[in-house]
């Protein structure tokens, strides 16, 4: 065991290969299903807003898939990223336990969010697109795409929740500096847009509307494609370089994880850290509890439907099996930080209903109360969608005080929060509420949910 | 030369000692001399609000000063700092130089600061301290030190400049979640403040004034101590393991510097960036040109006058021989970032006034600018002090792209602007004014600076 504060590995061994879990699972992934028939799609459905490797990356068979040596190059810019010990979090916790994390709040976007967001961009540069639409919430995936456009010189439209488009003006401030354009949605721009402020000139905006509203500014534009941040299998494949470094740095300090935490919200950060440890578990050459942690006030996994969704409010994507809260879900104003979407990464989904994967939702003043503890020990400010690993990460290691175990806790801490004080300050204040999100909104969701029966439930 | 984005120095290769270019210099430093005798200051006077172990560092003759391992195990949460290769720069500016810069941003606090807050922390709380008071202005040193104050278990108070702690809240909001109390300056909690705010009740502080209040408030309590970010040569001392580290950088990749770059406000990043070179280049083992660079609306070193002069407004502190625009200096309200100090290190300003450093000044636009084009190449959002700095290298590069000269450029990257981002809209919305400071106003300081004649003049 190393006495180091941070596990750096070279730019040499950064990964030269995602991780694809689809060919490893136990069972085929239920297909994404035609909004229109209820039928499987037809990938060529998804040339309107995808570019062709990016549709072939999301249904691949490959175990490994090649990360070209241009997107290697833009990655080194901040990868590897340090793998952290942190001693002075387990000192104040008087805990046996190894606390390791996964620091992806280095990149520039201060996410890990551009693992991705590098990749999209390089593939529809590469064919020929000439601008990408997506939605953003707090602004995470929002900044981290404007970064990768303006890298690979294309243009970049950025759909952003409207109560964070005047609540949190700053990672608006990132998307400018990287050179994209920000409107606050729903907008007058798109049909999805006008029907929404038409039924409510109020409306707060949410990530489904803002999701329909990119979608269909890519769908209506040539030269223009669509990017999501979460979600979908080449997003969560792209962030496999997360858990790819994590297995070689802890192998460098000769120690196995017996818990492995990551925070969900589409489940692209937890997804990219865990599956690889996963492929593992699922070849018999590792035990440890895999946990995903999300918010009580957006508690998909831990009380969702394991049903077909819309990805969006208006109905305008494929439908996905995942566990969802009802694509009209909007998320409750009192909740501070992010995790705010209606469903989840149908691979993270298809692993929480095997039981390979143990759900946690956690209220957000508990989460708070982690993230300041984090700061004060390890000095680094957690966002609030990672604050949710630290907590589990640290109830996890008072479990082992009270034990004696000498577990090696690992967890990825996904994003800082520079740009969420306002959040921590409603914290230190008392103001924020903790929110549990009702079964009876639950049932109604159940109403609203496509008629559409599982294909597992048919078998 | 490596192709590598990154030089990464193994934690073992974190410097073990201080490097102190007292005892280097061609001539002895001026003493600072007492406000009330204007005779020598005898040491013991500091001792009602620092430490010895600090004061000695001050003064010391030693050509190397150890650091204790405790300091160095709180260094290893962030350092080694990489030295990054600015490639994509490179290439944006068609430039045949070579940039590179020695990143300080990765601090948890995002700046060069806590090396120093650190070191004070520590010598502080081993001679029996509990609390430390200090001054901030766009809260850079304000948050560095309450994180080192959290680290070593002591109180801290910090009194920040009146218009940033309503302007600025994001840096109060870090120095909250590190566990220090935070007032706008002027108070009604010192005797200086109480003065200021009898005679101008509306005034928006300075960090002149701010000085006061701490340097009062620590000489007031027997528990308590004071702390400075910059100017003092313990300071300086403190920041030389950025220097250090960016020696053993280049070494790894077989560079030699031809131009060295700091941005100027106190003096603390770019004496402890270029210390260990000016070492080198006194010794005749180094030709570089070494080039300080601060704003045309704050222009000490390239219009103020070289001569001795009060650290504060008050008049409580020692006189140091300095460049100044005088100890009333009140900074122009239009300008974005911080460097807004009337005076600079003395160690710094004798390198000038020995032709060893050249000084240079840049109008605000011109270095958002440069910051921007950073941000869209590196990715790394410089702060507004920072972005000097960039400025000039970027000049320096356009300056080989005409010669054709492949120059080694290496500049210090001394924060980030994750706290700044209004100022970035302020720029990229056309608001920003430049501002040269005028020439009448520092021949109206001179009538305000001590009578006293600087040692120099009287040989």
């Amino acid at each position: 065991m190393s006495s180091e504060a941070k596990i750096l590995l070279p730019e040499s061994e950064l990964p030269r290969a995602w991780f694809n879990i689809i060919p490893r699972l136990p069972n085929p992934p239920a297909p994404p299903l035609d909004p229109k028939t209820g039928r499987p799609l037809d990938p060529e459905a998804l040339r309107a807003i995808f570019p062709r490797s990016l549709i072939e990356q999301e249904m691949s068979p490959e175990p490994w898939i090649e990360i070209p040596e241009e997107i290697r190059e833009v990655y080194r810019l901040w990868r590897p990223t340090p793998l952290r010990r942190a001693w002075r979090l387990e000192q104040a916790l008087k805990t046996p336990a190894r606390i390791y994390y996964k620091d992806e709040s280095v990149s520039p976007p201060g996410s890990h969010k551009p693992n991705t967001a590098v990749a999209q961009a390089y593939y529809n540069k590469k064919e020929g697109i000439r601008r990408l639409a997506t939605e953003t919430g707090a602004g995470q995936w929002g900044s981290a795409l404007s970064f990768a456009c303006k890298l690979f010189g294309l243009d970049c439209t950025v759909y952003m929740v409207k109560v964070s488009f005047y609540q949190k003006p700053f990672r608006k401030s990132l998307m400018h500096i990287w050179g994209a354009e920000v409107f606050p949605s729903p907008t007058e721009r798109t049909e999805s847009g006008r029907r929404i402020l038409a039924q409510n000139p109020e409306s707060r905006g949410s990530l489904g509307i803002a999701i329909s509203e990119a979608v269909e500014d890519a769908a209506t534009h040539e030269d223009t494609n669509y990017a999501l941040g979460s979600v979908l299998n080449h997003v969560l494949l792209h962030q496999t370089v997360i858990g790819l470094e994590t297995k070689k740095q802890l192998e460098l300090v000769d120690e196995r994880p017996d818990v492995l935490i990551g925070c969900v919200g589409g489940g692209s950060n937890f997804g990219g850290f865990v599956f690889p440890f996963v492929g593992d578990i699922l070849a018999g050459d590792l035990e440890a509890e895999v946990i995903a942690v999300e918010p009580t006030s957006c508690p998909t996994l831990t009380k969702g439907l394991y049903r077909y969704d819309y990805g969006d409010t208006a109905g305008l994507t494929p439908l996905l099996l995942m566990h969802t809260l009802g694509h009209t879900f909007e998320p409750p104003g009192i909740h501070a930080g992010g995790l705010r979407y209606h469903g989840d990464a149908p691979l993270v989904c298809q692993l929480v209903a095997d039981g390979l994967v143990k759900a946690r939702a956690y209220p957000q003043n508990p989460c708070f109360e982690a993230a300041v503890l984090f700061a004060q020990t390890e000095g680094i400010i957690p966002a609030p969608e990672t604050s949710h690993a630290v907590r589990a990460a640290i109830d996890e290691a008072l479990k082992c005080r009270e034990t004696g175990e000498e577990k090696v806790i690992v967890f990825n801490f996904s994003g800082h929060g520079h740009f969420d004080l306002a959040a921590y300050d409603d914290f230190l204040e008392g103001k924020l509420e903790d929110y549990e999100y009702p079964e009876e909104k639950i049932l109604e969701a159940l109403e609203q949910l496509p008629r559409i029966s599982a294909p597992k439930d048919d078998d």
